[in-house]
Parts: structure tokens; C-alpha cells; sequence
């Protein structure tokens, strides 16, 4: 896992995803070498970068051209940008062309949570696995009881994580925002 | 209790303690009406003002002149400068003058919470009360250990709290950086 | 505010709310001594006790029979029985029938918190206070809606608390379940 | 990552460690396929099949005979046994006799941490690390000081983590303990 400051960032696109989510998220997917994994919303990369060291098949998505352009930044600066298929799209058009996969992890759903989910639960293989990261409350709930009614094996965790800066006269500890991490299981 | 945005602040002296945190330190406290409460480590005030709501008499102590004046013209603002006794000075020294109290709360301490503790614990009347605020974490340890060694009932909570952004889009959580509430009970 | 220790229990009866929480309710409530306040899902009367040293008057209401004979056994053995109106029934029902009313608090609708919130709010006065405290995810989220529609200055905080357990070898903080306190302020 | 239910546990043995937190240390731990590992208090083996999974060689020790046991009855069940070297002993006698290794890490230090430090210390590889679980207040600030006098290049995290059951009537979130995982990385 690489640490937060490695990655480079930009004031048009939300994150990164801090060094602990992304560990959380890489651990809850349960990535296997030859997994085909499909990422929504992929913001800076930061979590693509972990992807493109385990999995088998990477595709990131984002609607965003500016994320877009910021993954394949931070892939290169990692040295992995020929390990994934970057997707500059809307991810309910794009999921429709993609062939099954075995993964989709979702940091990002603009407003159309559901709609993905319903899309992404089709094009997943047995034993697939659907990983949401959210920091709205309303997108908690919505992620829960989609995944349930889709009839996965769901879980939620809220993840709050504060971080120590070592002073002089102490270790002073700074508080990242919660965020929850859903995850749906095929049975 | 009033809200953060009403208290006056400066970056010359931290603070000031959110509205929740100076909430349980006065329960913490168990400020009856005609207790006489020592504050060390006023800051900018925002406990001060609170005290001066609920006890009999108050004095509050810091050794930063920026936070004596803040403390005043908070207190001014609430029109409640009259109720209470500002003291610029190193707390060590002015506690030793002081008649008995029923209730010693510190804010900050300077790294002399030990003295301050072995001081004012002499200081206190019969079912008398210390809290300590500490976000530290050599702090929290020796609030408690201190405490512990000079005889009281000691109790230390850890505070995590986030506050809602309500967004059109959806509520997204702020965390505000952990603090602990170390209280020290007469037995 | 009294311990968790002093407070009667039942396994029939949920909570009760921890100190803490009840400390955060109260400064929500922003509680004066003549408030006529109504409290919705009084459960083990812990809140209850705390509103009868505060308010002017007092209406607890519970549709389980259970709750309302521990709130009352409670109040006994705080001497405060006769500072409370105990009311058995349908929260719906009985808010119908109340005069107007300063501050309602909720601390359990039995899934019907939006009705319970769309007639509480039209028995405030001027200035009136509306909290709720939730443990669900999706009470969460409705709370925060229904106080938004209804024109309500809304504020949601999430409270994760731990407290330690000081043992020979060390200190260890034990984790209370997270919850949120949700307030409505009339503007 | 395997999950809590699959794991043996004991009364005897503390643990196991919480699949989340397990996930956060080998993350930090930073392991490589070749990686030589020493663990110390392996407790119930949660972190030591982790281990076995991904690193060269392990090296899993306890002072207490039923963590021994259980660590291996848990290596057995998940077909891991003869990744590991389980060694029953006073971790600061066995890291002594030990070749050099790349990672340390410390789930139980029997209030030895310091020398466990010290001696660890001497063994790391360059570009070892140290990763540190720590429940007691005391144990959170002894190891980021013994780390900084190291010369490590020093981290320390607070990890707040609650899981959700779903229900019908809702979604309720119960926490886990605080843990923090405190990190020594050599420059």
C-alpha cells in the first residue's frame, strides 16, 4: 500500500481514498491474481493503483474527464499504467458493454448507486463481489438495502480512523472523516 | 450551551472547545449553583462562559495574555464578564493562593499537569471534582495515572463526534480530532 | 447527571441511554427551567430523570406497559416521580391531545417516527426543539429528512464514545455503540 | 482475509484479532513474498495464518502454552501448519536466538514491550519494520516513544470500527473496541 502523499491530487477530484479505506477495500474484495475486477468512480487512482498490483484485469471508470486524466497520472507514476483500461464514461452505459467480471468496487456512483448495483450484480461471476465506499448517509442505507434486495450476503462497516502527528510536547491525534465500507457477497 | 460560530477565536490561542465537548465537561463537573469553580487554561473562553451560567463563583486562570483578553471580551459578549475572575498568571502559582474549591477543571495545563493536579487536589473541598480535557495522548495517561495516584475515583471517556454537512446531494459526516475527559471524583 | 449504575434496568425495556448521551440531549434540548417538554419513547425513564431536575413540565410517553412501570420506578427512586406526567399509549395518538409544547424529545418511535415528527412539530412553540436520538442507519437518515421538510434548522452529530476500564496493567477503553443525536430548531 | 467466525478461540487467549484490524497490520507490515517475519504473541494465530499466506518464512511466539496450542489447532484448520515455525517462550529470550529478520510485529507483550523493542530493533533487516497492536492507553504512548528513541521513522493510528446487523426494522451499528496499530519503519 502506498501512503497518501505519494499520490497526486487535484482540487476537481474528489479524494484520495486515505491509505487505511484503500487497505479496508483491497481486504473486503479479497482479490485473487486472476480476478477481473471493474472500479466506478475512480477518482485519483488511488485505489486503482492497489488493483493493478493484484488483480488480474483492471477497468477503471469515471465520468469525470479530470479523474480520468489523474488516474492514468498516478498509474504512470507508479509504473502500472499498462495494467489497466482506463473509461472515461457514464459507468450505467459502460457496465452494459463489459464482459462478466469477479469484482466491482464503487467509490464514486453520482447519484445512480442503484442503478449500478442492478447493472453490476448481472455482470458478476459466481463468488463475485461488490465493495461501496460512501461518506453520505443517505448512500450507507441505500448501499445496505440494494445489496439485500439483490440478495447478496451484505455487510457494513463505518471506519473512523484518526492519526497521530508526534510533537514535542506529544502525540497529537487528527481525525479522518468516517466512511463506510459496504460489501455485498454473492452466496 | 451556545453554539461554536458565536465564540470569538484567534490564531493565537487554541481552541475553542466544541460545543459537545464543553457539554460533558460541565455534566462531568456536576456544577451545582453555588460552587466555586477553578478553571486552568481558560483559552478563548468557551468553557468559562458556560461556568459562569451555572456556578457561584469562578476564576479562570491562563498564562497566555492573548487568551486572558479573549476569555474577557468572550465573556463580555455574553454579557458575563461581572461573574467571573480572570487571572493572567502561571497556574502553579496562582492556585497556591487560592481558598478551598469545589471544582478544578484544566483546559490546558502547560506541561505541568502533575504540579497542577498535586496543587489543586490539596485545594479541593469535600466531594470536590476535577476534569481534564486532553488531546495528548502522554496526557490522557498521566491525567489518569495522576489522578489515580493522588486517591480519586477516576473515569476517562474517549470522544469521537462528527457532525453532519447537509448537502442536497446527501448528509456527509465531519469528524471533529478525538479528545478524552479525564474526571477525578472524591471518594 | 446520574451514573448508568443508578438507573433501574429490565431486558424488556431498551437502554438505558448512557450518561453521556443524555448529558448531549439535554444541552441539544437547550432545556430552561419553565419548558414544557414532551418526551416520546421514555424506555427506562433515564432521560426522563434528568428532564424532571430541568423542565417546568414534564410528559413521558411509552406504548410499553413495561417502560412506563421501570420509567416510573425509576423517578420513585430518584424522588422525582411526582415532577412527571406518565403516559401510557401511542405516541401518535397522545401528542394529538397535548397543548402546545417547547421541546419534544424522541427516544423511540416504533417506526413511525416521521407521523411522530409531523405532529410533534406542529404543537411547538415559537423557538421550539425537536431531538431525536437514533442507533439505526435508516432512522438516521429519515430524521434528518423529515426535520429538513418539515423547515426545521437541522444538525445531525455522530457520537462514538469509549470508556476506560483502569486495570493493574494498564488503561482499556471500551466502546459504547455509536449514535446520533439529531436536532430540529424552529427559526 | 478470513473472517472472526472462522477462527478457534478460547477463553485462556486473548483474541482474536478483529478481521479489520488484521487486514490494517498486514497492510502496514508491508509484507513480501520473501519476507521473513517474527511474530510476537501470536495469541489465537488470527494474524499468524494472515502471515502464512503471504510472507517467506514465520516465526509465530507466546509465552503462554494454550495461545501455543490454539495458534497451531488454527493453522491446522486452514491447512497452514507448516508454513510456520511456532515456538513456545519468553520472546525476549527466543528473539535473541533468531537470525535477522524484515518485520516484527507485536500483538502481546506481556508488559515487556520495551525490551521486546530493543532487542527487535537489532535484528530488523534494513528496511525492516515493527508494527505495533495496542489496547492500553500505556501500551499506545510506551511504543511510539521506544520507536522515536529507535530511530524509527514512527506512526500511530486510532482505529474505530463498527459493524453493522442488519435487521429488519433497520441497520444497527455495534463497535469494537478502539485499537491502535503504532508502526516503526527504518530510514
Amino acid at each position: 500500500m502506498i501512503s497518501d502523499e505519494e499520490i497526486l491530487k487535484s482540487k476537481d477530484v474528489p479524494g484520495p481514498t486515505k491509505e487505511e479505506i484503500r487497505c479496508l477495500v483491497l481486504c473486503k474484495a479479497r482479490i485473487k491474481k486472476n480476478d477481473y475486477v471493474v472500479e466506478v468512480g475512480c477518482g485519483t487512482g488511488a485505489i486503482t493503483i492497489e488493483l493493478a498490483k493484484k488483480a488480474g484485469r483492471i477497468d477503471a471508470i469515471d465520468k469525470n474527464i479530470k479523474a480520468i486524466n489523474l488516474t492514468r497520472k498516478n498509474l504512470k507514476k507508479q509504473g502500472l499504467l499498462d495494467r489497466v483500461n482506463i473509461i472515461h464514461g457514464e459507468a450505467t452505459e459502460v457496465l452494459k458493454n463489459l464482459k462478466n467480471f469477479d469484482v466491482m468496487i464503487v467509490g464514486g456512483s453520482g447519484g445512480k448507486l442503484q442503478e449500478i448495483l442492478n447493472i453490476g450484480s448481472k455482470k458478476l461471476t459466481e463468488n463475485g463481489r461488490i465493495v461501496i465506499t460512501a461518506i453520505l448517509l443517505e448512500t450507507k442505507v441505500e448501499a445496505v438495502h440494494t445489496l439485500q434486495n439483490l440478495g447478496f450476503k451484505t455487510e457494513i462497516i463505518e471506519v473512523n480512523i484518526s492519526k497521530g502527528r508526534i510533537l514535542d510536547r506529544g502525540t497529537m491525534m487528527l481525525a479522518n472523516n468516517p466512511i463506510s465500507i459496504i460489501t455485498g457477497y454473492l452466496q
